[in-house]
């Protein structure tokens, strides 16, 4: 096992040395320069033989000629002069490095395979090592990052990733939802340091609360099984599996050098161990975003509010496929919806359609207060309208009789009026979610169209899904590792 | 079976009443009064007994009171007064009627099924009814619509829903990509004529060449299976069937009164008769895309170009998910890759991986043709990079370098030379779909952050899909309903 001390040194450092840092933004050593510099990191040193000075920063020839201690070295230096710059780094007693060049095992017929070998006998252990072929951490709090133009906020949700671009995907997406990252860390080709050291390392981690993980392969698998064990009773760990079929395995291959190992073996580790496994990049945003913000939950009796009749069926379909169950209402939740619910087209069992084309303002506070107040039920999923073309249909639709005296208004009066509209159903969304315990979560086809609507409700804590199919799924995975904490 | 020129009649009327019209935008007579109008619909005449005149069109108490021929009712009063109005067209010899009115066989319990079968006996067959608890009809050719802001240009697919709703969510949802609809018909509870009646006559209708269809139940099964054995053998006829779990069928005798059926006797009509099934919202909308615009294919074959190592993994699962295969290239395109994708980081074999970051304009398009060119290929699916953060990232990659000295340029200066990249790549694909006779399908991930990119792309025919899973699902069933063609 390595020590934790060690991992924890690549999140910690006073001083990193980018070598082959360019001032130009061509080639990783650019990409780190102006990434560390975007995000403030106080003392970073440029390496390069042929150049003084980059971008207001001294450069130095190697690293060995950098006064004083370095802490971190980023190397971004062709493939075959990497292992004298690693002797280097050993030398001057860097602790850790991120290797970004590629063409090491990926490359096996190359003879990539026996570079990144001596590269690691170099290195000796003395400097552990990230990569190569990766984008090495994004840690928010150090100020490091691979990624122009990410946040310098940090989070609870920390990520390992096998691809450097899904690293930076997953980064940007689920960005876009609210989630804020401790740490993320690209492996690529794990020549040193494995996925499974920062596994062990992010369950030791008192600020990961969730970790996510695209994985090709790992090197020990019995090792990768008994960490799993030990880190997913503590907190829920989602694990993407690139490869889970022969014909990914086969791509596998040729992207990170992995084997990928037997399908049914991974499946079986995964279940014995209660790893949240998703199965595409979509997958691993949603259930990423649920992790992220939704409160514990005890069973899988769920309720679903609609805004029209077709989605009540089409919603509880999806429930089935997700193994979830629409239990019917108290007598008392029905008769508070009968007199809640009162223009017709509604429909006051559960799936409820609230008829959104049809309501007032203010309706679906009520009767979201009045479902999730049902002993049956544990979560409640809620649709709302965004997005400009339903807007614009809802034109013709009686909430515009809320605010006028029932001639029509003229264009923009009505776009007002809409916006209005939302806003207060937002609102009301976000104010009951504040006054119950229970998970709440948000479907809104076409949200794109409203990304500030969106991030409205993100930031409030409230995670908002594209279409029922992904909100149930996440929310199913949600209750199912919640089920296999309390059977522990 | 019900006449081709009965229902003929419904997409075709030279004069149109609407029953309940008011000048408001409140309710249904305002919604269809509005959309008529903004249609350019010729000669529409209001029908309300409190007004002598509503939006410059002189009005009419009753429809009886209308001098002159009456083709097509569109009925928007309150219940109870339904069947008296639908007694007015017969008298005034109305040939057919959409009744928008919801409170009917919906509501079993409160009296609405002898309210619809009332409404049935006064109907006699002489007028011809869709709906009730429906939108009705768009037929952009016939200036008729459901929908404020609906297309007004016509194009070849045709679509039945059940639900109102999805008769509007899949008309803005799929417009966003390029579809353009020949007619919709939103049939709600189908009192006289059902999903099947319309399925036939768009079986025999030359406009439409794409059938698609949302289903919670139907009248007669034997007749369906039979309608749709002889439509399918014509054209691809996609259904989404509402209530296929015991769950979702539940919620289907609230919504329109449907006894949603057994499962497994739908499942097994579908297999039967070479229908496209599909299961969720996004799963319609991606498959009426690839029909809209796929030409047709021959095998199962396809090839992958991806911008990523661990996109040539993920996409490969997926692809053994949906049932296609990735069969290695000749020694004649492994050639012409390896000399065409010369930086490290690239990979020659399919999944391909071009490396996005990294590759020159252009080469995409090379790639493109050089991977189509292969005997052991049907179809093509490109990963194309859209999305402003992805750009904002890209800002420190190598494409760059083809456009300036090496040297870093402004933010303003590398935001014109990116779009200028992404016009350069989507120019690209569009003149390689126009040289190659092979489906060819873009995968893009955050394209809603780029709708005009899209929409350029769809204009020019070419599928795009947000996710590789969501890509080559829709791929396979296009794939499979050849198939199921040529065993016929």
């Amino acid at each position: 096992m390595v020590k934790f001390e060690e991992i924890d040194a690549f999140f910690k450092p006073d001083r990193v040395a980018i070598i082959g840092a360019s001032k130009s933004l061509l080639g990783g050593g650019g990409i780190f320069l102006n990434s560390l510099m975007e995000m403030g990191f106080p003392d970073i040193i440029p390496v390069n033989p042929n150049e003084d000075e980059i971008l207001g920063l001294k450069a130095y020839p190697t690293v060995g000629a950098i006064p004083g201690q370095v802490d971190y070295a980023i190397v971004a230096v062709p493939a075959r002069i990497v292992p004298k710059v690693i002797g280097d780094c050993v030398e001057k007693g860097v602790k850790v490095a991120h290797i970004f060049t590629s063409g090491f095992s990926e490359l096996a017929e190359e003879g990539g395979k026996e570079l990144e070998d001596e590269l690691l006998r170099v290195a000796d252990g003395k400097t552990r090592i990230i990569g190569p072929n990766c984008m090495g951490i994004y840690c928010p709090e150090s100020k490091l990052s691979y990624l122009p133009g990410s946040s310098p906020e940090s989070g609870s949700v920390s990520l390992i990733s096998q691809s450097g671009r899904y690293a930076t995907f997953i980064l940007i997406m689920t960005s876009q939802f609210g989630v804020k990252y401790n740490k993320i860390i690209s492996v690529g080709n794990s020549c040193d340091l494995d996925a499974t050291d920062f596994l062990e390392y992010l369950g030791e981690d008192p600020d990961t609360k969730t970790i996510a993980m695209y994985a090709e392969g790992v090197k020990d698998g019995k090792k990768f099984l008994n960490v799993l064990k030990e880190v997913s009773k503590k907190k829920p760990v989602i694990i993407w599996k690139g490869g889970r079929t022969e014909e990914g395995s086969m791509a596998a291959a040729s992207h990170t050098g992995s084997l990928a190992g037997s399908n049914l073996l991974w499946e079986s580790v995964f279940k014995q161990t209660g790893v949240i496994q998703v199965k595409s990049l979509d997958e691993m945003i949603d259930a990423i975003v649920a992790f992220n913000n939704l409160p514990p939950i005890s069973g899988r009796n769920v309720a679903i509010i609609t805004g029209g009749g077709g989605e009540t069926v089409t919603s509880a379909d999806a429930c089935s496929d997700e193994g979830l169950y629409l239990k019917q209402f108290s007598d008392r939740t029905k008769w508070e919806l009968e007199n809640t619910l009162t223009i017709p087209g509604t429909i006051h069992r559960n799936p409820v359609d609230y008829s959104s084309m049809g309501s007032s303002p203010g309706i679906l506070r009520k009767v979201t207060k009045i479902v999730v107040s049902d002993d049956n039920v544990d979560a409640v999923i809620v649709l709302l309208f965004v997005g400009p073309a339903i807007l614009k249909a809802m034109m013709g639709s009686s909430i515009v009789s809320q605010f006028t005296s029932g001639e029509a208004p003229d264009e923009s009066t009505t776009s007002r009026l809409l916006d209005q509209f939302i806003k207060l159903s937002i609102n009301d969304l976000i104010r009951t979610n504040k006054d119950i315990d229970k998970p709440m979560v948000v479907v809104s086809p076409m949200m794109d169209a409203e990304p500030s609507t969106v991030a409205k409700l993100q930031n409030a804590g409230i995670p908002v899904y594209p279409s029922f199919e992904r909100a149930l799924k996440a929310l199913s995975r949600f209750i199912s590792y919640h089920e296999f904490l309390e059977k522990l």
